[in-house]
């Protein structure tokens, strides 16, 4: 029995990829079952989180036996999404869009890249696996009669609002952006940023507090 | 006066990069001085978060007056460590080592990238920016005698946990992992990941959702 799922919170959502990715390493060392204690020390959220964030949608461990691994990854592949298919283009084919093109593992999960663009005429012409890298003033003409699902940005910041101008018209449904800046998009277009530096500055911090302790124990 | 932030928990360190992002921004555009109710409108946290995770450094806004947005810039900056200088090797020269030692905004935030390193013959020899690809085994010999204070793992899931290990060796302080596995480190070394596909992954959870939504309204 599935819940309906529409309000689960975005804080649980950003779990679940977590999970799928803990029971896909269980998956691997062959291992069938697990309790929702022993996910969580593996995954380091609380049992009883787990337990609360796997409810929301439609229970599937049982009391008492734990979780099928196998069943639950493949639940939460489907709910996650990943059992569907999304065109995705990418803007920018410096090193970072290239990379991007170059995970065989997101075209496996379902993302496939129709096409990187670039104004750089060095890169443009190139092929990142099987994928073109064309001209953006392309893109418009090249997304005609596609249906694009997510727009990838990997500009830089200063080009990047632009971009996203230009996605949004295509239009795209999502937009992934790693230029490190923050972009206005309309409401009914999803969003997702990676900013490397805030992870970044994480370590530093922890890295400031290591050598103050040091210098003041 | 400042407290003693031993005790700030993650979830408000991980906001501080934001916070600093936000700033920045407001100081290009020639903002002074800011209210929390303002910075909640930009940053999407409530102003009470804002005044209590700002409050967890010593109290920086006055009373009505909001805060002087250089002053809190420059504040956060220094909580956050970026008034310091990091020595970073980044293991793997593929396209995204490749992407991270050309962000030449680490740099300028004092992550020094002293080399990258790589078992790929075609890829030893090159420089980025002026940074060289040296090859994977000389790493060892290389940090001899230098304080290598984060190691950046660029390498696929297989090779990660040995490069890890490696950079244990070193030793390193932080260890800030790209690879696509979780990896396992002393408790003592700070650890980042970078799970791209964390991400990705919560795009096609909202756009199944809205598929869903259109089928079944």
């Amino acid at each position: 029995m599935k819940k309906d799922h529409k309000d689960v919170s975005m804080a649980v959502i950003r779990r679940l990829p977590k999970y799928h990715r803990r029971l896909k390493e269980l998956m691997e060392k062959d291992v069938t079952r697990i309790s929702s204690k022993e996910l969580s020390g593996m995954i380091g959220f609380t049992a009883s989180q787990i337990r609360q964030d796997l409810n929301c949608f439609g229970g599937f461990g049982q009391q008492g036996y734990g979780y099928d691994v196998s069943e639950l990854y493949t639940e939460i592949s489907r709910i996650l999404g990943l059992t569907e298919h999304y065109n995705t283009v990418i803007v920018g084919a410096g090193n970072l869009g290239q990379a991007i093109a170059n995970y065989s593992n997101f075209e496996k999960k379902g993302f496939h890249v129709l096409a990187l663009f670039e104004k750089n005429p060095r890169l443009i012409g190139l092929k990142i696996r099987d994928v073109p890298v064309l001209d953006i003033d392309e893109l418009e003409e090249f997304a005609k009669n596609k249906s694009v699902d997510i727009g990838v940005i990997c500009t830089n910041s200063e080009n990047a609002q632009d971009v996203a101008d230009q996605l949004v018209k295509l239009p795209v449904k999502a937009v992934w952006n790693f230029a490190p800046v923050d972009i206005i998009l309309p409401e009914n277009i999803v969003q997702e940023n990676v900013h490397l530096s805030d992870s970044l500055f994480v370590i530093s911090y922890l890295l400031k507090m290591q050598r103050d302790e040091q210098q003041n124990p």
